[in-house]
């Protein structure tokens, strides 16, 4: 249960430091863990145990670690590496792997390690490069098994036996033609149940789903999530040459970030925040995020302030005015966050907008509704004046229903104007909640209590 | 690109619908879109639309179309079918995409369903339903394709070739004992690179990763993910025979639900929350959350009443003490998020508890000074009151470290409790941010300025 064992070898390992049995811990770090158990165990361990941990792991095995490794780490490593420490990683790397790893070196360090690299193979990784991380071009892998479409199931079947192995996760073989076009595929279940004598072309897939080098990372991720895809070749847009394929595992990976990149934006913080990255870098990214948020909570001051006099008399106003934007913002953000994940699951758009803002406006007045009555009682018995109960119940039901507006109209225009929703929608709700929450409490305050 | 077509898709058969072009809606209905983009096409539509979609799916399609449904939505249209309709519908499933659908129906539909079925597959889809559907045993399929280890490569070739089709996502035989034990696997990428006269005991790797039926779905989920599995054997935890197979097409669901679930859960939203669910249903579940946190407002509103006194005097204090509960919030939040995602990762435990705390601290403190000074700065110009400044500050720099404290130790109390820290963490954190920061701003405001 790798839940367990990986904050369990995290103590063993832990234990096996401190007491110095670093024959046990090097056993544990090379080979004995998956590659992605110690990536986690270091990303687990304060800088100072990481240094350590890092330096018990055989430089023939820190490339498989590395590219387990979030980048703010893993760049700290490679940057403490020598030219031929990073080639000797580079030589246990997939091509997708390594042109990961370079894209965060600065340029002259790569050309040496391209350079030591066989001529085929710097071309490969060459090409990776030249496209963009969050692409397909990024994603794709070049270990392609390619094939002839004119030639015999029998004369695949010794070509691959010429083999010594197939790389990880083929699951079918792509049919060029003499111009590296791609002409089809061959999945390995369909090879294997087909007559020897059968040519590829006969049995071939030729309504295959081929992804172009520039397809965003998350286009890719929603083919494979729709298509149940294994593998699916890469061409290029103009030539419709093969330029090499996308395997599930690292399709996985962006599915995950994409589902995580939501939570994380809304609470102002980015996909590789290292819960242990330094201090003062995480001090830095958080103090931004907090910046912001201090311009809301300055503009909701301002509209208190508004109303000093009304709060100068009434101090009862001062004492409830919390709980009408708190609520807003509670309503709001659970309708922002619901719209945010439609739109990532293209649940919503322009065909549904008006629908969605209705049904939304009417869950707030309902919930408006109840909650109000609830509050204006609360309040009457509290402070005995059944005005100010009428008041911030006239409040809240206000405040809940441009809560709903807000959350459900917000993301969708955010997101037509190309801004995150997940990263800005949350703080502008807020502003929302908290201005209106304020502004209708203490204005119908000062109409009808003053 | 999916992310465009679907809703462009939407359009389309939006308008066809409304132009009354059914036959153009049928046919993208019925085979021209992935049944995936159908559900979500269903999902995206408001309830009548829905209906009137729904009915233009052919019977024969609906259960492609149903297994990709979330529970909601699918549970309404089950609910209609009588059983014929049913018995036809999973004529078109796999065993453990019925399996799923059967779980949301009544005992009785469930057994005339099972009983219009052969008896292998009765048995078959009985066992799956023994399962809960969050775990191994729910996830897995029996499709599996198992050979002898005493036969020869070329046995298997023959064997393989008497299949019209394999099973989709199969990337290795499951080598068995004659008592059904499982002794091994055989990758088809190996199995082609064989020589034809090895034996499958030769060449079958004994090193697999074998799960127990029993096993948690989010640990299957994390085995993919470490081990990069295509398909990976399910086995009886006691017997140690084999059961069926999971692939990894349904764990990347999983993978998607597990990653969404914090997100929505810190809204008090679950997974199968629809965007487009009866309003009624909807609203009930906000209107718990929105309970829940009114509690907490109330709690805030009770301390903000205890320095009644204090605000009668000076009116500034109400104006500004939203700032010091805001920015506590905030900045708890950023914490919060960060180890629930941590521990959700596995990299936060036991071990590393006290250093992330020190840490948060540290970087609590340092945003806290920084930002206590500016909004210093900025009071002391509002209001021309220096000693209000200071106050503010001082507050801003307790509450802030509280922030850091609750967010980091928080969730990592609710998992020990078994208490899902993502539902419960975010209340309970503004529920101290806000107390704090009233009570340090307040109480030093009444200390030092009354």
């Amino acid at each position: 249960m790798p839940d367990q064992t990986t904050l369990t070898h995290l103590q063993t390992v832990t234990d096996s430091l401190e007491s110095g049995a670093t024959m046990q811990t090097r056993y544990l770090l090379n080979g004995a863990l998956p590659a992605q158990d110690v990536a986690r165990l270091l990303e687990s361990s304060p800088p100072r145990e990481r240094q350590l941990l890092w330096e018990l792991i055989e430089p023939s095995y820190e490339g498989e670690v590395l590219q387990y490794l979030n980048d703010d780490i893993s760049s700290q490593f490679l940057k403490d590496m020598d030219t031929e420490q990073l080639v000797a990683v580079s030589e246990h790397l997939e091509n997708d792997d390594l042109a990961d790893l370079l894209q965060n070196l600065p340029e002259t360090v790569v050309s040496e390690v391209l350079a030591s690299m066989s001529t085929q193979d710097r071309m490969r990784v060459e090409t990776l490069l030249s496209y963009p991380e969050d692409s397909a071009g990024g994603l794709m892998n070049t270990d392609t098994i390619t094939i002839r479409p004119n030639i015999t199931v029998d004369i695949v079947f010794r070509y691959l036996r010429r083999h010594s192995t197939l790389p990880d996760m083929t699951d079918s073989l792509l049919v060029v033609s003499r111009s590296d076009k791609l002409l089809g595929t061959l999945p390995l279940t369909k090879l294997l149940v087909s007559d020897v004598n059968d040519t590829v072309r006969d049995i071939m897939e030729t309504e295959f789903t081929a992804i172009t080098a520039e397809s965003p990372a998350n286009e890719v991720a929603q083919l494979f999530e729709d298509m149940d895809l294994v593998s699916t070749p890469v061409i290029d847009s103009e030539s419709k040459k093969l330029l090499g394929r996308i395997t599930i595992d690292d399709v996985v990976d962006v599915i995950r970030d994409e589902a995580e990149h939501s939570m994380l934006s809304m609470a102002g913080l980015d996909e590789d925040e290292d819960t242990f990255s330094p201090v003062l870098k995480t001090t830095k990214r958080r103090a931004v995020w907090l910046g912001i948020n201090l311009i809301t909570a300055f503009i909701a001051s301002y509209v208190i302030g508004l109303f000093q006099g009304t709060l100068d008399q009434v101090v009862a106003l001062a004492i409830l005015m919390p709980i009408v934007a708190s609520m807003g913002g509670i309503a709001g953000s659970q309708v922002l966050t619901l719209v945010i994940r439609g739109i990532a699951l293209n649940q919503i758009g322009a065909t549904n907008t008006r629908w969605l803002l209705n049904r939304e406006l009417i869950v707030g007045l309902i919930n408006g509704l109840l909650w109000a009555t609830v509050i204006a009682v609360l309040t009457a018995f509290w402070f005995d004046n059944i005005k100010i109960a009428y008041i911030i119940a006239g409040a809240i039901v206000i405040n809940l229903l441009f809560a709903a507006a807000t959350g459900t109209l917000l993301p969708i225009l955010l997101k037509k104007m190309g801004i995150d929703p997940a990263l800005a929608g949350s703080v502008i709700l807020t502003t929302v909640t908290d201005v209106i929450g304020f502004l209708s409490f203490l204005g119908l305050a000062t109409i009808f209590l003053i």
